[in-house]
């Protein structure tokens, strides 16, 4: 059995691998057209998608999943027309494939020239949302990469339903099979055997919780970019305006609690702290924040529970905020550096100088003065559609557009030249 | 003493993180003129350097080991002047730290600038050769990384006597401590304990022969760029100068047949194999190089030995080189992407447009129209400096200069944005 699945996984991963040499050669239009395509399919074949997505439903109530997880699987007409208008953006941003990134000339006469091209296969691991299914279809196959897409087991009859309208689009266009794949199989051992096919698969990324992120860092054989914790500080700096500072923290904090790039701590400058803390943790608990404050933030405001170690690593994603009151900007600094997640930070301050301070040494893939680390995400940067907010450093870094789903090649052009 | 072992280097580890977030401080200058008293110094303490690799020499005569383990290993006055001369060039590249690569204004007037910065802290696994010791702290600090150095056994006191000296520069520069570190244990428990701590190193780069990458492969929980084979290819396309084709694979395959972007294999096309063979082969055996054909070649060349299937997947670092006649630049372009290495591949051709298919097509770091293979090198390309060649697709690909040893950040510049 084991031996049947790694065979029938090699197979479908090799095709992935041949199909993503095929694609290079497709052209734009075709791609755009394919993707436009798939869009109005899914929009046709609702009826389908949403009986399958029925299917789900009633075994997630059977196995009694949490109520946010059934939330995540669920679909709906206005759903299905989002994935579909996802789609059409998708189809209708610049194609980054063939772009020349630099070109120069050497005194031997060889022109060297660095070029956008796809990274080649790429596995997406992913849990309850269905919508992912046409997402990663879609960025994927615009930035010239085959994708093999393996979702988890609770969705499995809606993500094969969408699946299968894709996959319809393609064969229909007569593009080479293999260039989306599909793993039907819910059994778990696929994810390790897949994790082992370095040889066909160019880059993993899991989307999901902790656990699955773990589960593949500790297994995988092939190059990773994760999007991991968002553990976001906003630190409010001794010459900060505080109605700004107030402005952000709220939003940053209550705007949005259960994403990734939702603030999670809040460090204040000792000398403005016993005039700033009171007013702005009363907004906070207005706003039904439970504040958890180290021994300096409870002294100044009663209300506040006790913060341990934990907290300050901690990634809530719920109306909780913990508080520390901090020396000075190097002491911030070092607190974000060491408990945070390098996913996005802020410094509300009017001197400019503190501010460069701090967007130079902190160590995050967004760094901010003066604005909500709410905007870290890949349409508010403007790259039209994202697959990802990165929290490693490698490949890429913070939001993922199409532009970081491709690596690059040196193409060089010679007339006979031999080294020396 | 596993655990004293762990804690030790977790101890390094953590140090060497640190030490990154400081060195983002450090200026230009500071960092050139360290580099610049490390060359000084190599030339000062040349004596201490060459005692201790007559130690290293002496073990390695008494482990009997191989005569090009030797070769790598033994430094000169010679040598240590080249590794001083390298630590100059470094010195004086431009500094790839803090360079905008783009930056753009959103509707709500926030500013994203998108800026090179340092990795964090490399970790650098090495074999035999003393001068990666310097080379490796010359590079990385120059491009604002940390760096561990783990070196092998055999070489311990050569690389101990180099760190040293360097080591000694930055303690008088007043740079902090951390900056660079070297593993002084030869204990092979180490490379495990070093690859499971991702929580402080940001990249591992094995420098060695395939086993050390395997090993590094299967064991590390940090991103790896490898150096892995030199599977390159020169296809001769039917409208080729036979001139031209000849050239580039005498200097491809013979002038130094030792290194990774030498040819492997040689493709040829079947409507000209007849008449272009006999002439290159004897050209190839005169220059005491070993054929191995396909059955057409044999039937064309009799005196080429018989290639196997291995050959095809076969770096041979040696006079030795595989022919095969294809069918059309279809079947070769599908043979190099099967069985090459992702490396460096060449098609010879008087054609532009097959020239610009094999460019596109084919997926390697380097693909040439018209050049030998032997030009990939950091050096040949102009990068000024190298830490390796990359035959992984991410982070980074091919030859690896400064820039290749960075990772952005996005800064964010606000005037107090919320999201809506």
């Amino acid at each position: 059995m084991k031996k049947d699945l790694e065979r029938s996984l090699s197979k479908l991963a090799r095709q992935a691998k041949d199909a993503s040499h095929l694609l290079g050669n497709i052209s734009c239009e075709k791609k755009k057209d394919a993707i436009l395509k798939m869009s109005e399919a899914l929009l046709s074949h609702k009826d389908e998608i949403l009986a399958a997505n029925k299917l789900d439903l009633k075994n997630a109530f059977k196995k009694k999943l949490s109520s946010s997880f059934v939330e995540r699987l669920t679909l709906s007409e206005k759903r299905i027309q989002e994935m579909a208008q996802s789609l059409r953006e998708i189809a209708g941003l610049d194609d980054p494939v063939g772009k020349c990134i630099s070109s120069w000339k050497r005194p031997n006469g060889l022109v060297i020239s660095k070029v956008r091209v796809p990274i080649g296969t790429i596995l997406i691991l992913y849990e309850a949302r269905p919508n992912v299914t046409s997402d990663c279809i879609g960025l994927c196959l615009k930035s010239g990469n085959s994708v093999i897409l393996r979702g988890g087991s609770d969705a499995l009859h809606s993500n094969t339903a969408i699946f299968k309208v894709c996959e319809g689009v393609l064969k229909e266009a007569g593009l080479p099979k293999g260039i989306i794949s599909f793993v039907k199989i819910a059994d778990r051992r696929s994810i390790d055997i897949l994790l082992r096919l370095d040889s066909c698969i160019d880059l993993v990324m899991p989307r999901g919780g902790e656990s699955l992120i773990n589960e593949v860092r500790s297994k995988s054989k092939i190059p990773i970019i994760k999007h991991y914790k968002g553990v976001c500080h906003v630190y409010v700096e001794k010459s900060a305006d505080f109605a700004m500072a107030q402005g952000i923290i709220l939003n940053a904090k209550v705007q949005r609690p259960s994403v990734c790039n939702a603030a999670e701590t809040l460090l204040v400058d000792q000398s403005i702290a016993k005039e700033f803390l009171p007013t702005m943790i009363e907004c906070l608990e207005d706003a039904k924040v439970e504040v958890r404050g180290c021994p300096l933030t409870r002294r100044i405001v009663s209300s506040a529970k006790k913060a341990t170690e934990a907290d300050w690593f901690a990634e809530y994603l719920d109306l909780i905020l913990a508080v520390k009151v901090v020396k000075n900007i190097d002491e911030a600094i070092a607190h974000i550096n060491r408990y945070g997640s390098n996913h996005s930070d802020a410094i509300v301050t009017r001197d400019e100088r503190q501010a460069e301070k701090f967007l130079q040494e902190v160590d995050s893939a967004c760094v901010y003065a003066n604005a909500s680390t709410r905007f870290t995400d890949g349409f508010q940067f403007g790259f039209g559609a994202e697959i990802g907010i990165s929290t490693d450093k490698l490949h890429a870094r913070g939001p993922m557009g199409l532009e970081e789903l491709t690596t690059y090649k040196y193409v060089i052009r010679g007339s006979g030249q031999i080294r020396e």
